[in-house]
């Protein structure tokens, strides 16, 4: 797969730095580090502090969500790898405003393992630490290994969720009991139709039929649940929304949320297409949609596939839902 | 390339369901259309009407810029075809709002057609109108000749502009003036890295080599201005702002607005790194960045490739440029 880019090493850098020249009175890098991003208004007097990161690949993850009402902090690595520990607890020291850290990440051994040798050294320097891990892919584990699951695209509820909880002046504790509810209420699936190319790999990272498809693959390319003939948008939208409803449960009565994310190259019509037969089986089981996000907000590079995913709502997230929020990255929502 | 889909007949009125089913109480059809979406609180009392369109394809445009703030309508056609002049002048009967009606879209020659015979029907009825057509597209006809240039993603500022005028209160001759100023003061030139498929054709519409590149090209596969091998970001980025500087021309101490859009399957890294550079030629030229737009906001379904836009600013372009909008398409800005 052709990519504009200059050289496959010089990728996530270049990237950063275009980031940050882009929005200069938003974002900044965090003295010290090569590869993070704060606010430019970090640290947040009378805020707990909230931290993300993974490998990079995946705009608008993780950069992306550092914002106001969101989160203060990411650090990312190389394409698909791990942030560095060091450069996560720099950040914690640039963006700590007294109120703790909460290091808020998908579950992914090598971020586990560098995000908890980070608040091991912030934890030294006085610095309270509490950690959240994203684990809503249904596909990558069963319901009663439900820890063992990845965290893919519905990590942005947790975000929003987290980052709204933080503003509001709320403690370290507090920030994590609704970060972790909001993580316990969603669930995601998602479906890969062709692979994406890691730039220092060059070659595909898997390969797929011309006429396939595999639901359940990770954003890394991870194996899923059933790879077979591609399927019509209404059999693939029924088939994942159908194993999200079972898994939580989702019932008749319930409100939720509802996220279909395109996973680089597919078409936005597609994800429409996608949500028309979500919001139809959502609707015959009487389940109700508050608002609805659809668009790109966990990518696989030009992986061409889409996820979808629910969060179940009550009214205390709803609130932090529509809370006031702001990136540059982010979809507007009315 | 393989599509999340049902059939191909049924693309464009299933995205359309989509997007009403996903945004219901901002979007709806125009009663008495099936392919328009329109402001749900239009006709906006004191407003002049904004009405756009243009074959389906390229999400978000056209529909996704119907919002507060900015257009109040949307007509769109089959994939890369016209809309159709009878739905064109019953949207802008739904929209009307007694001060006239803006058409403003990209140049093409079924578009014009129509919405010229959508004009005349409207000012039978006693609907004033006006029309203003988006030509940034440098690649594809001489200065001397911009008339005949294609309109591609910087009709994003035209909208903007046009958008924030008329929500001030303005007459439906300021608002053509406002966007007209807009439309003269942006350049654009494109990249293509790979085709498009349409879906009812099923096969890609252009062939290109796996390490060419082809600069200029229109976004329904227009021929460019250049074929060659793939070249570095950098270089990319050289050729197409070098073209664009030169084409209006911009100067050392002009201030503009930066639009780095991505086709489709580009993945939003290298738009980032493509920004990164865009930004250093700026910079060297002391052409002043004020605010960037960095995301899809006209695609050609899954192409691959990027187009740079330059819109140059004064202090009343600027606050337009600033004025709240709301679109749940839209990428939010800080």
């Amino acid at each position: 797969m052709k990519k504009i880019i200059n050289t496959p090493e010089r990728v996530v850098d270049e990237m950063l730095e275009g980031i940050v020249r882009a929005y200069p009175g938003h974002l900044k890098i965090a003295p010290g580090t090569k590869r993070t991003v704060m606010l430019a208004g970090a640290p947040v007097k009378g805020k707990v502090a909230i931290i993300t990161g993974g490998g990079s690949g995946h705009l608008p993850l993780f950069l992306g969500y550092t914002g106001q009402g969101l989160l203060d902090g990411t650090a990312v690595g190389d394409v698909f790898s791990s942030p560095s520990s060091n450069e996560i607890f720099t950040l914690s020291q640039a963006v700590h405003a007294g109120k703790g850290v909460l290091y808020l990440y998908g579950n992914y051994g090598g971020d586990i393992l560098n995000f908890d040798m980070a608040a091991e050294m912030a934890e030294e320097e006085g610095i309270e630490t509490a950690t959240s891990i994203g684990t809503d892919d249904v596909a990558s584990a069963p319901a009663n290994e439900k820890e063992k699951r990845r965290g893919i695209a519905g990590i942005l509820y947790a975000y929003k969720i987290a980052g709204a909880k933080a503003a509001s002046g709320a403690s370290l504790r507090e920030v994590k009991k609704w970060t972790d509810r909001a993580i316990e209420n969603t669930r995601t699936m998602g479906v890969a139709l062709s692979s994406c190319t890691i730039p220092a790999a060059g070659e595909p990272t898997f390969s797929i039929g011309d006429d396939e498809m595999e639901i359940g693959m990770g954003i890394h390319g991870e194996k899923g649940v059933e790879r077979g003939k591609l399927k019509s948008a209404d059999e693939i939208a029924e088939i994942m929304t159908t194993i999200i409803i079972d898994d939580l449960p989702f019932k008749s009565g319930d409100e939720v949320s509802v996220l279909v994310n395109g996973l680089g190259a597919t078409a936005p019509q597609e994800l429409f297409i996608l949500f028309r037969k979500v919001s139809m089986i959502l609707a015959d089981r009487k389940i109700n949609i508050y608002k609805s996000f659809i668009g790109e907000y966990a990518t696989s590079m030009e992986m061409k596939g889409a996820s979808i995913s629910l969060f179940k709502l009550d009214e205390g997230l709803k609130a932090l839902l529509d809370a006031p929020c702001h990136s540059p990255f982010l979809l507007q929502q009315i």
